[in-house]
């Protein structure tokens, strides 16, 4: 148990760092541009998932934790754990890329934090929760009982970086409580005070996401 | 079948919302590029391979679906039924881009449309014959006796992504009948005048990849 | 004997209509850029790879079939049938490339032929020497005795992305005699003059990958 | 013996060659990008894996070789073998880009050497530790007893090029000693001067690695 927490530690760390990390360094959109933030997000699954993974199951998200719980691939106790180890790991992950940044001389203003500006908060709620319902629906049955054990996290991450081309445009792509926590409290401000959106709409979409694939999907039997 | 039928819906709303919103939403050819584009469009057809593809196949083409049925592995019933929800997959996912673009306050009348430029109907009949002929003879094949069953929801959706390489410069890029017809009714005015390509091209190419995969490259037996 | 060369035509066909296609109409390095270019080649010998390649193999480029005759895996009666389909095949895809071209009223001067424009004769052959021996190398052994065959369309298909990486601007990246011939044949002028340079190198690049890959990595025992 | 140390030379010259030839000949990073240049390094190990990776591993890299050195998978005499093999590869790769610049009548002041502007030496330490560590987990557990020997180049590959869309804008990305040596040594001057951090950073990050692998993700027994 404790080796399976410190997986997710550390697959939740470099997901948090590279991710965003990229995003930063590499100059946003118009710089490394929303395929290289997006390729940023989808490796570093793809590689924690073929790593850690191995032990853990790579989740390195509570949305998909709490999916997998709602379908009884892990129990209550295990969920807490992990979601304590994903936060962990996130905020370890923003704490390094901001040393990075100061050691850089860089600013500290900008570290990553999802964001929404043309959308109201509904708006935003709506396209997370579509979002993290594709993701997670790949995940619930790629891992599934019909799935694809050996390319799985191939696919995962691929959907992760297809989740970021169609979102960061609209809210910064997230589908993950833990990826949004630590940056916006690292950042403060506007991230905060939107952060709910990214707390919430994830695990609406992942839920939605697992009763599909049970009965829809025929994803448990 | 109620399920395959729900799973051809969720697999086409997944590549119209995420192909078309990617396009429209990144900004085009000039922003996220014909690289961008073809990515979503790809990873779109990969991910739902290998989750509503273990239901019903993952056409979510209409002339996908034909060229299975003039190959036999799909019978009448069956045709009808994926193309209904085909349709109705598409229509949903122009609707949910339409939403999001309201909710942005951004223009809707670009909602990813089909079109052609330069070319006269009968060059963009061409292309998108020719397109559709290479999409669905690799779909034929990988999914055929001799085919790869574990790689063949990578190597489609690779192909599609090829696809759009080659082809937004010169027809956006097709493919795909269900995927033409729904932003056009959104859009109207020139895309629904040039929409009988869009409709008829793909079918034509994928029977015809259909019989060359069954008579030159041995697909059937 | 007859489907095989039907298969190495298509194949041919698909790579260079595709490949120089994508480079022409997508506006070339400054256009869709190395990436791209390089993207579309890789992806057409990916997707023939897991199509035709069930029944000829794929080689689509004469200098991959000398090698496999240098390592026997082919005889002399099906190198020339392959090297004929080939050829075929790669008229027909700089044929249908002048079409799409005529069709859309563009220039006709650039149909993706290959050149050097900052080398030597002798500079141009070591590049494209190199990089043929790195390419034919990875196929020799991935097909070979201690390949993988699942992936080895895949994996050869990312070494010609490499390729064209590092090569576009050197050479513009051919590897391939085939891939070179048609399009300069077309375009006349320069391109013909400086034709043999691609249509030697690979072959000699491909001939060391060959025996390097007997004598050195065991593809054959 | 002999066969693998060709086999890590030939490896680490490919990597050398296409990586840092990529990214000079195609312009840095305001040239061919970010991701292209860490596409050049991923995929030159993904095709370098699945070829000459059949004899020897495909190691290419000092800090990897010292990594399973630590986790038993190689003895010392093996490891001496890998190192000097893989240092000889490293020269190549840089000399012959050398001729391609000169042969092109292009300065020889850039043949890809790292180095770090903003960061001090500490922090360019850190960063190369932090990215070597995730660097060589994933090489560790993907070849380790519950790795997935099938993926694992194509796996390790991607994590490479993860680790330079990061790692690029902070030192160039290195996690490699024979990748840094060669071309400091040709460009001479800062390259030299910084060159201590990417000899020592890599193996320490690795030899971490190796420890984590061993203890915590179960790779070894």
């Amino acid at each position: 148990m404790l080796k399976k927490g410190i997986a997710e530690l550390i697959g939740t760390f470099v997901l948090v760092l590279f991710g965003t990390g990229t995003a930063v360094l590499g100059g946003g959109v118009n710089g490394i541009g929303i395929i290289g933030i997006g390729l940023a997000f989808g490796l570093s699954l793809v590689v924690m998932a073929y790593s850690i993974g191995t032990i853990s199951g790579c989740h390195v998200n509570p949305a998909v934790s709490i999916a997998m719980f709602v379908n009884k691939r892990i129990n209550a106790m295990e969920l807490v754990w992990y979601i304590v180890a994903q936060v962990l790991g996130a905020f370890l992950g923003t704490a390094i890329l901001v040393a990075f940044l100061k050691l850089s001389n860089m600013s500290i203003g900008n570290v990553g934090q999802n964001g929404f500006a043309h959308l109201e908060s509904s708006g935003a709620f709506l396209v997370e929760c579509i979002l993290s319902f594709v993701f997670i629906l790949v995940i619930i049955v790629v891992t599934g009982k019909k799935g694809n054990a050996s390319l799985a996290g191939l696919v995962i991450g691929l959907t992760l970086l297809l989740v970021h081309l169609l979102g960061i445009p609209l809210t910064g792509s997230s589908v993950n409580p833990a990826r949004s926590l630590a940056p916006a409290i690292f950042a403060g401000g506007k991230a905060v005070s939107q952060l709910w959106v990214y707390l919430i709409a994830p695990i609406v979409g992942g839920i939605i996401a697992a009763l599909v694939g049970k009965f829809v999907l025929d994803t448990e039997k």
